[in-house]
C-alpha cells in the first residue's frame, strides 16, 4: 500500500521533471528517499537529514545551471580562429569583427633613367570593423594609413534579405578583372599586373547588385567616383559595368574559371576654356610600387566617355595554376576616338603541395593554407610563379593621343606562407618601356622587391 | 544504535556542506549508501563499489563546477546587443566598446549661380574607442576619416566620482543648442539647421561641468580652441559658456524640452598690422553638404570677442514631436558692435506609430526604435518631416559689417528607420540666399539628397 | 547470488565510468537502484520509476557539461583587466589587444622672443591592434591622429620562434637611450629631454634582433628611413646601431642600470648642384611641446654620415630614483667633421611610497602602479620629480656648422597617478637659449604646463 502511493507519487514527480529537465537534476534521490523511508527501510530522522542533503545537492547544482545560463546571456561568441577576431550573438542577428593588415616592402631598383635606389615603403597598413546587423544588414569600414596617409577603402552597408542577392552602397569594388577581385592579401606578386592597374574599376562609391552559385558569379553596379574631398561644384563623374564568371570546374584543388567584363565611364568634367572636355591620364607603375615614377602613361584630352572591356581566365591543378587576362579599353573623344590594351599571364607552383584557393561564388581567389605551419613546428607552404604582362597605351592613328608608352614587365616571384596569415615574398621585375612616336631611347628597368605581410 | 550514528554523521556531513554549498553535490548520496551499508541494507563490497562511483560521480561534478569559474574569472560579459561591442568586467569597474558610424549621401543640386551639379560625398565614417576605468574614470577617442581627411572628434576623459556630477577634459561638445547635443545618429534631418552650423559651440578642447535629474539637465564648460595642429605661438582663442534645460513633461511619449544657454567666445589674435585685430568669419551650407559653396557668410573685422544667447523648445506628443530653436550673436569689435540672429522650427510625424525618444537627463534626443524590424519580417519605421529655418547675417548698421547674407531654407524629409540603427533619409532642400547691400540678385538653390546610414 | 551479480555489474560500471568520468555522473544512483531491486529492497515498478528519474537527472548533467564545453570551445578569453581589452584563443597559440591613449596638454607660455601665449594640444592620441599568430608571430600596427594628423608608430611583424630572441621587422624603436626606450606612458616628465629629441635614434623602419635575461638586455638592428610616403627615386637613408643594458641590482624597488649605445647613420641624399651633399638639421623644442618653435637648432652641410654613442644609468631605491643619459654625435661631412653632444640629470621621489618599476629585460621603465587607486576609495600616488638638460649644439672650429644653439633646461615635475593608467602632470619648464657666434641675446622660455593622461 504504502508503495503503491509512494509510485504514485514518483510518477507524478516525474512528469514534472519531464517538463523542465534542467532543473530535475537529483529529484531521483529526493524520490528515492522518500520510498525508503515509507517502506520504512530508513528512518524519519535519516530521512529528513538525507532529504536536506538531496536539496543541498539540488540547489548546488542549480547554482551552477543559473550560471551557466548567465555566463551564455553575458557573453557573445568570441572567436581568434587564425588570429581573427571575430563577435557573434548566440542568437545569430548579430557579429562583428576587428582586424586589419601590415604588408611591409623593401626594394632595390634600377632604371636607365635614373630613376632608381633602394628604399622601404608601408605598401598597406589597414584596419576595419565589419559586421552584421540583425540577420540581413551588413556593414564594413576599413582604412588604410600607409605612409602616414589616409585612404579610405571599404566603407558600405549591404543588404543580404533578397537571398542569394547582395545589395552593397558605399564605396567597394564594382570591379572587372580577376586580380582586381582577389583580395591583397592573397595576389600571387607583390603587385597585381600593369594592366590592372590601367584596366580595373576598383573601388566606386556606389550601388552595387551581387549574386552567384556553386560554379558561377554575376555582379552589376552603377558608382559615382571613389572617396576622397569631391564636393559638388560640378557633376561628378559616374560609370557602371557588370562582370560574369563561370567556373566548369570548381573543386578544392581543381578549378577552371572563365570571366568577362564590360564598363563604361562617363566623364562630367567641366569643358576647357576652348570648349574641349577635361583631359584624361592613365598610367601605372612597372609592377614596382617602391618607386615613384608611372612611366606607363597616357594623356588624352576632351575624353567624353570610356568602355573598358575585360576577358578572364584560369586554371587550378593541384599545386599548379595559371591565370591570363585581356582588357581594352575604347576612348570616345569629343573628336577622335583613341583605343588601349593589354594582357599578362602567369603561372604558380606550390612545391609544398597545396593549391590556390578558387572561390567560385565570388569569381576570386582566397587564402592558401599551408600544409605545414611555422610555429607549429612546420615549415609554411612555398610557391614559385612567373608572369608576363604587356601593355599598350599607344594609339597610333589618334591625334589626341600626344603620349603613350608601351611595354612588357617579367616578374619572377617565390613566395613562403610561414602560417595562413603570415606571409613572405621576393619578386624579381624586369620592366621595359618604349616610347613610340618620341626619339627617346627604350627603357629598363630592374628591382628586387622583398615584402613581409601578416593579415589578422 | 547504529542508525543513531548514522544520523548524526549524516548532520555533521551537512554542516560541512552549508559551508561549501558548490561542493557538497552528491553528498546526499555518499550519505545514502553509510546509512545503507550501517543498516545492513546493502553489503560492504556494494558499498564500497557504489561509494567509488558516487565520489567519481562528485569529482566529475566538481570538475564543471571549476571549468565554469575557469569561464567566469577569464571572459569578460561580451555584448552585441544591436550590434554594438560592449565589453565589462565582472566586477563592473571596467568596460570598453569599439564602434562607429557610416554616413553615405548622394545628391543633386541645382543653383541659380551655377554652383551645383550631382554628387556624392561619405558624409561621416568615424570609429571609436570608449570605456570604463576603476569605476569613476571614463574616456572616449573617436575619429572621422570621412572623404580621406582626419578628424578628431571626442577625445577626453572623464571622471564621475563627483556624482551626479560628470567632469570631461579634452575634446568634446561645450556645447548650446537642442539640435547640436544631438548626435548626428539621431538628427532628424540629414542636415542640422544653418542656424546651428552658425552659432553652435560644438566640439572644443576644454573641461566642462555636466549633471541632470529626472527632468532637467545642466553643462558649464571652459574651452580653447578645437584640436587641430595649434602650436602656440600666440595666444589660443578662448571661450566659456552653460546650458540649462528644463523638460516639465518627460514620458516614454510625451515630453516638452525648453532651454537657455549662453556662451562668451574670447579672441586672442595677433592684432593686424593696422592694430586691427582679426578677422571674424561665419559660414554655412544651404543645410546641404555635398555642395561646396557656402552661400551664407559673412566677415567681420577687428573682432575681440562674442556673445551667443540661444532658446530652445521642443515637444513629442506619441508619434508627433516639434522642435524650435532661437540664437543670436552679438560681435564686440574694436569699433562698432555687430549683430545676427537666426532661428528654426520643425515638426516629424511617426507613420508607423513611435516616437522620438527624448532624454532628459542630457536635454537632448536618441535613438529612434522602430516597431517593426527589417530583417526580423518587419518593414522599420517611416518618419515624415518639415522644417523652416531663416538667417539673417547682414548688420544694417555696422560699418564692419561689409558682407553678410540673409535666406531662408526649407526641407522636406523622409526616414526609414530599417533598424534601430540602420537608417536611410530622403531630404528636398529649397534654399533662398539675399544679398542685403548688393545688387547681386537672391540666389535659390535646390536639392534633393540621400543617406544611408549605419552605426555600430 | 544477487549481490554478488550486482556487485560485478557494479564494478564494470565503474570501469567504464573512469573512462569517460563526467559522463559518469549520476552513475552511482543507477547502481544503487539496481541493487535494491536486485535484492528486493524496493520494488521493479518504482526501480523503473526511479531509474528514469535517475536518468533524466543524468540527461540534465550532461546537458550543462555540454552547454559548459561549447561556452569554452566558442569563447576566446576576454580580459579587461586595468581597462585593457585582451583576447587569447584557450589553446594559447593566438592572441589581440585593441587599446590607445590620449595625452591632452594645456601650457601657459612665456618667452623672452615673444614665441610665447596660453594653448592646448592633443598631445598623443592613438589606437593600436596587437596580437600574436600560431603561437611566434606577433603583429602590431600603432597609429597617432593627434592635432587631426596621421603618424604611423609602431607597424610591425615579429617573429619569436628563437628563443630567448626576438626579430622585428617593420616600423618600430631600433633604439639608444633609455628615456627613449620608455614608454611615453610612462616617463617621469611630460616631454623627455631635448637631448633624446636631439640624439635618439626613435622608431625607423628595419629589422632589429633584440633579447634580454633577467638583468641584461641587447638590440640590435638595421634600418631605413621611417614610415611617411617616401618613394624612391634615389637611396633611401639607412643606418644601423646597437644598444646593451645590464643591470647589477634588478628587484622589486631596488635597481642599478647601466646601458650603452652606438649608431651609425648613412645619408643618401643626392649630392646638391654644386657637389655638395644635402644639408642636415637637428633641432629641438625646450621640454615644451605646445610650443611651435625649435629653439635649440643646427645645420650642417655636405653630411655624409653620423655616429651616436650613448651613456646610460639609473637607480632606483624604494620611492626615490635617479636616471641620467650622456650623448655624442660626431657628423662626418664632405669637407670638416662636426661634433655636439648633451647630457641630462633628474630625480624622482614617490610621496606615497611607490617605486618606480624598473624592466632589466628591455632595460627600459614600465607602469607605476599605485598603491591607493582613485575611484576604490584611494588617493592615488603622487611624483616630485627635477631634471637639468645641458645641450650643446655649437662646434666652435667647424666651418660648416653655420648656426647652433647652446642651452639649458630645468623642469619640475608632479604626477599624480589616480589609477595605473590616468595620470595628471604638471610640470615647470625654465629653458635657456644662447646663440654663440652671434651677437644674439640668450632668451629665456618658460612654461607652466598641465597633462591629463590615459592608456587603454
Amino acid at each position: 500500500m504504502k508503495n503503491k502511493t509512494s509510485s504514485l507519487f514518483v510518477a507524478a514527480t516525474l512528469l514534472s521533471a519531464t517538463v523542465s529537465p534542467v532543473l530535475a537534476n537529483n529529484e531521483a534521490m529526493l524520490n528515492l528517499l522518500q520510498v525508503l523511508r515509507d517502506q520504512g527501510t530508513i528512518s524519519s530522522e535519516n530521512y529528513r537529514l538525507l532529504a536536506n542533503a538531496a536539496k543541498s545537492d539540488k540547489e548546488a547544482t542549480e547554482k551552477v545551471v543559473n550560471k551557466v545560463k548567465e555566463i551564455e546571456k553575458d557573453t557573445a561568441t568570441v572567436s581568434l580562429k587564425g588570429g581573427h577576431l571575430k563577435f557573434k550573438s548566440r542568437d545569430g542577428l548579430f557579429s562583428a569583427q576587428v582586424g586589419g593588415r601590415i604588408m611591409a616592402d623593401y626594394a632595390s631598383i634600377s632604371d636607365d633613367r635614373n630613376r632608381d635606389g633602394d628604399g622601404s615603403e608601408m605598401r598597406r597598413s589597414r584596419i576595419f570593423l565589419k559586421g552584421k546587423i540583425v540577420n540581413d544588414w551588413n556593414y564594413k569600414a576599413q582604412f588604410d594609413f600607409a605612409e602616414d596617409s589616409l585612404t579610405t577603402k571599404d566603407l558600405y552597408i549591404a543588404y543580404k534579405g533578397f537571398k542569394p542577392v547582395t545589395l552593397t552602397l558605399g564605396n567597394h569594388k564594382i570591379s572587372n578583372g580577376l586580380e582586381e577581385n582577389t583580395s591583397s592579401k592573397y595576389i600571387t606578386f607583390m603587385e597585381r599586373s600593369t594592366i590592372n592597374d590601367i584596366f580595373a574599376v576598383g573601388r566606386k562609391n556606389g550601388l552595387s547588385l551581387a549574386t552567384g552559385g556553386s560554379n558561377w558569379s554575376f555582379m552589376t553596379g552603377l558608382h559615382m567616383d571613389g572617396v576622397s574631398n569631391n564636393n559638388v561644384d560640378q557633376n561628378e563623374d559616374y560609370g557602371y559595368g557588370a562582370r560574369l564568371t563561370f567556373a566548369p570546374l570548381s573543386e578544392k584543388s581543381k578549378a577552371l574559371h572563365l570571366g568577362v567584363s564590360a564598363h563604361r565611364q562617363e566623364y562630367e568634367s567641366t569643358p576647357l576654356a576652348g570648349g574641349a572636355f577635361g583631359q584624361q591620364r592613365f598610367r601605372a607603375r612597372p609592377e614596382i610600387h617602391t618607386i615613384n615614377t608611372r612611366p606607363y602613361d597616357t594623356k588624352i584630352d576632351g575624353v567624353d566617355s570610356a568602355d573598358t572591356f575585360g576577358l578572364e581566365s584560369a586554371v587550378v591543378f593541384g599545386p599548379f595554376s595559371a591565370q591570363a587576362e585581356y582588357f581594352s579599353k575604347d576612348l570616345n573623344t569629343t573628336t577622335d576616338d583613341v583605343s588601349f590594351d593589354g594582357w599578362y599571364v602567369y603561372g604558380s607552383y606550390f612545391l609544398t603541395g597545396e593549391s590556390r584557393s578558387y572561390k567560385a561564388k565570388k569569381g576570386s581567389f582566397g587564402r592558401v593554407s599551408p600544409m605545414s605551419t611555422v610555429g607549429k613546428g612546420g615549415y609554411g607552404a612555398w610557391e614559385l610563379a612567373l608572369r608576363y604582362s604587356d601593355i599598350d597605351l599607344y594609339d597610333t592613328g589618334a591625334a589626341v593621343n600626344t603620349m603613350g608608352e608601351e611595354g612588357d614587365v617579367t616578374t619572377i616571384g617565390l613566395n613562403w606562407y610561414a602560417t595562413p596569415n603570415v606571409r613572405f615574398m621576393a619578386n624579381y621585375v624586369m620592366a621595359n618601356v618604349e616610347y613610340p612616336g618620341t626619339t627617346n631611347a627604350d627603357e629598363d628597368i630592374k628591382a628586387f622587391q622583398l615584402r613581409a605581410q601578416v593579415d589578422f
